[in-house]
């Protein structure tokens, strides 16, 4: 198993630990008849529902050797597949999954959280080898 | 020359022809003490002003196989070089300068269209052959 799929699991499993069904994997999103390449940019989005409430999760591993190189393609894929879901699913709210020691060594910097408030982004932060959901940040 | 040091040359001699004079190739921002490390995500900052107006120009080159994964990075890249700009310089205004033949392919499609307008992102097209500015879209 890739490391990339490995973190993609350690989500899927986190999330159903948490009560969550996993509906969709991947879940594809079409807008203006187009398919939204989620497996180009190399991250696919979950699709998960618990009781009422449905979101998709973007699993990023930031496994490349450029962390900030990581962190802007997953604020410009979060910014494009909310739109592509407003239009296809407006109930279902997006999660950006990222590992916690992500979020201690980077995304907790000021740079960081300013642009992800910016672009209005909502993160769950998982702990990868546990595959548990650690917190969620709306 | 690099493909990419040839798309930032065309961008310089463009803005020169109409006007503006370089004051800084590359830009650096710093935020927090901490240098935005723009060097690592390949694409360079060039500063420049025109009477009492002052611009930093993000070029985009478009050059790697996939684009959608350029926008997202370029989308990402430019809502945290905005907000490290707005801290340094908070007059200088924030352009991401893009290939015209991206904009024709890619750019002028729906969902990067309001992806831009939900970043709120300036754009430049530029001509990289005959290095002239053809639109400015803010």
């Amino acid at each position: 198993m890739s490391a990339k799929d490995r973190f993609h699991d350690a989500v899927k499993t986190g999330l159903i630990k948490e009560g969550w069904e996993i509906t969709h994997d991947p879940l594809y999103l079409d807008f203006d008849n187009t398919q939204v390449k989620v497996d180009l940019a190399g991250e696919k989005l979950i699709a998960a529902e618990r009781n009422l409430e449905k979101i998709a999760v973007e699993v990023n591993s930031f496994i490349a050797p450029s962390t900030i190189y990581e962190f802007y393609l997953a604020v410009g894929q979060g910014l494009s597949y909310r739109i592509a879901l407003g239009q296809q699913e407006p109930e279902r709210q997006l999660y950006l999954a990222v590992p916690i020691f992500i979020y201690q060594e980077f995304l907790r910097l000021t740079l960081a959280q300013k642009t992800i408030q910016e672009a209005k982004l909502s993160i769950i932060l998982y702990e990868p080898d546990e595959e548990e959901i650690v917190q969620w940040i709306s």
